[in-house]
């Protein structure tokens, strides 16, 4: 790692705190509450074809994933499901946005090992509002210089951040648990990059092939991180 | 007006371009889908309740108003009416996300008189991709140095906004078409807020009163902003 690294740049969901399995658990109960209709894999077959027919429009998030669970109830039930299951898919997304924040192993010891000696930034996609009451309700906001919540995290995405925070890439360092958008399009713009793996990750963010670069890192834990930046 | 005036920041939704009568206008079609269950006056006010109680989890912008639609149908209907409606909404919506812009008479004269003179800003509630897209559908983004989308338009936010823009509160100027969040929140910090009255405002925004200020300016257009700061 070179000592020239100034920034160090944070995604949240996944990274910071579990994410990814409440999504999981509420298509779980999703699923459940249309078995009658089709079988669990069908179902989410089907969400996750609306899921990403939306997307561009929508964009990320939970308020995104309601609407196309909604959409979903009408699709496979060909119009004769019950109205009543509706509110029941907006009670099962309002309890996902009113849900306490898990902070994963390792982040506040990283945190703290690290602030003060470098910027600190947080870099998530996902929805405005919902991103904000995390980290509020996360209690780490004290440790981060910025937070970007941005549309999407695409090489240009990084470069907007880049330039707004006056920041050359190589002295970026980027971290999180998706190779697709937290380590590749951070090495496009020559920043360093390192992955988090995290136990499960959404279809939309999987990842096929070997990544060798000089300037990236694959750890095992975030803690890991402290053996290049920490000393 | 004072000679420090530095960033000039835009209100974007009914300032800049046309917003609210889209909204009002999608309000009128989900109340002509619903008239078996109830009067249109009876629906909006549901419609708005239920937007009400939402706000503090969905935030503002077109999803959470797809949201609030689809409960209106569940609640209206006391759970009789026909799912087929579901679908009719969230294409109202679609509809809404994918409408064209249309600029507001003298934006661009006014963005063209000042460019370059000052530092331009637009500040803006609503969805992130949402309004990230209308920005580039307006074809305004080359005028502006930043771009703010926030959650609210409170006080404590247009403070991080000044922090962020390193920029002193009499350094300020915010222009928008509502009292409540474009005008008291700047005049608040001591900063500077013209007010440009849009012919129709959300329910949300009504602010009562009569507004006097040594740091404020009523005015009719958007191009009456030049006879302060254009010379």
């Amino acid at each position: 790692m070179n000592d020239k690294i100034n920034v160090i740049a944070f995604d949240a969901d996944d990274t910071l705190w579990v994410n990814e399995p409440y999504f999981q658990e509420t298509e779980k109960r999703f699923c459940a509450l249309l078995e009658n209709y089709a079988p669990h894999h069908t179902l989410s077959q089907e969400l996750f074809k609306i899921e990403m027919q939306n997307l561009h429009l929508y964009g990320y998030g939970i308020k995104s994933f309601m609407l196309s669970m909604i959409e979903t109830v009408y699709e496979i039930s060909g119009g004769t499901a019950d109205l009543k299951l509706i509110p029941e898919i907006i009670r099962l997304g309002q309890d996902m946005l009113q849900h306490p924040i898990e902070l994963l192993d390792g982040v506040k010891e990283v945190l703290d090992a690290l602030k003060g000696r470098y910027r600190l930034v947080v870099a998530t996609k996902g929805d405005l509002l919902d991103q904000e009451r995390k980290l509020k309700k996360s209690g780490l906001l004290d440790y981060f210089h910025h937070i970007e919540i941005m549309s999407d995290k695409k090489t240009d995405d990084y470069c907007k951040l880049l330039k707004h925070l006056d920041c050359a890439p190589e002295q970026f360092l980027m971290l999180g648990n998706s190779l697709k958008s937290d380590v590749i399009p951070v090495l496009e713009l020559d920043g360093y990059a390192a992955h988090i793996p995290f136990h499960t990750l959404w279809a939309h963010e999987h990842y096929e092939g070997n990544l060798e670069h000089p300037r990236f890192l694959q750890l095992t834990t975030i803690t890991d991180i402290l053996d290049y930046v920490g000393h």
